[in-house]
């Protein structure tokens, strides 16, 4: 019921994304993972059969480090490429209708820093509004995005702080699969 | 002076962006063209040589069409590689500071779909915070986007009406190279 895109152009050399993931596969949560830049390095997706992986799936997670205040290109090309018309939207386009969108991204920097007066300007809610409206315009569920700061060596964070943010990142992940799944029975 | 990033994953099925090109070629304006999904079809950029043509220009033009409320997957991509620590930003990385960057895209659908009550939701300049923030981070001005609604043929519009609204752009284009170049000498 639950798949992950995993969208991380370099991550074994990753601390954050790495242990969120580890730290689902511990959990036993029922979880199954798609990691798209190990897939397709040369970014020659396989629409077909992302569709068709799609169609088995409630709970939709989008895992990866915000680049640049927004998702690496590997994600949004998975999205360009298969989110196509005839699947996604438009004529007979409501194959991913229904289903949740969980966006989950680490931050390199403090929350301090994305607001007005910090360096990054402005509130992550603020960078989030494709997301949100991707998920209008297919007809998904649009789940708050799960996001943790200070996720980044570079950014002066210590491995041990990283990790332990990470670990935190993942029980949030959980919590939020519980909550949509009981959402979802109480539809039904 | 200056430079057109361009990023069109079909250009040579394209109404608009193509007839923007053509327009601007026309035009007599000093204007550099990379079409960087024809030079890198499998996304494998050459970041060196990226960068040091980018040391040439004043004026850095991103054209694109607006593919899911912001930039196809290959212009991210660019950013993502090339926009790096040491040259865009960090110790040393203030390799593009001063330097214009000029975002300019084509919008399918209309206006009236960008409000809080049409089907976009949002309205163009919310779909902007990353280009804008890219722009600060990296020390470049950010000059507002030039953007053009109504230019997609499976939106319904017709081909000659989007031809006509392209060369408007190119021209808004043109306009806003001049503004931009008086503005320099100004400094100067």
């Amino acid at each position: 019921m639950n798949l992950m895109i995993l969208a991380h152009p370099k991550f074994d050399q990753s601390i954050a994304n790495k242990t969120i993931v580890e730290a689902l596969k511990e959990s036993g949560v029922p979880l199954d993972i798609r990691n798209i830049h190990e897939l397709y390095p040369d970014y020659q997706i396989d629409i077909k059969a992302e569709q068709e992986n799609l169609l088995k799936y409630q709970n939709i997670i989008l895992q990866y480090p915000f680049y640049w205040y927004s998702m690496p290109a590997i994600l949004k090309h998975w999205i360009d490429e298969v989110f196509e018309y005839g699947f996604a939207y438009g004529n007979e386009g409501d194959k991913l209708k229904g289903k949740n969108l969980i966006p989950s991204f680490t931050v390199g920097s403090s929350k301090e820093s994305y607001s007005a007066l910090g360096f990054q300007h402005f509130r992550i809610y603020e960078y989030c509004k494709q997301l949100e409206q991707i998920a209008y315009y297919t007809q998904m569920h649009y789940i708050e995005p799960i996001y943790s700061y200070e996720t980044s060596l570079a950014a002066g964070y210590s491995k041990k702080s990283i990790i332990k943010v990470a670990y935190q990142h993942a029980e949030r992940i959980i919590h939020q699969l519980q909550l949509v799944d009981e959402m979802h029975l109480q539809e039904k």
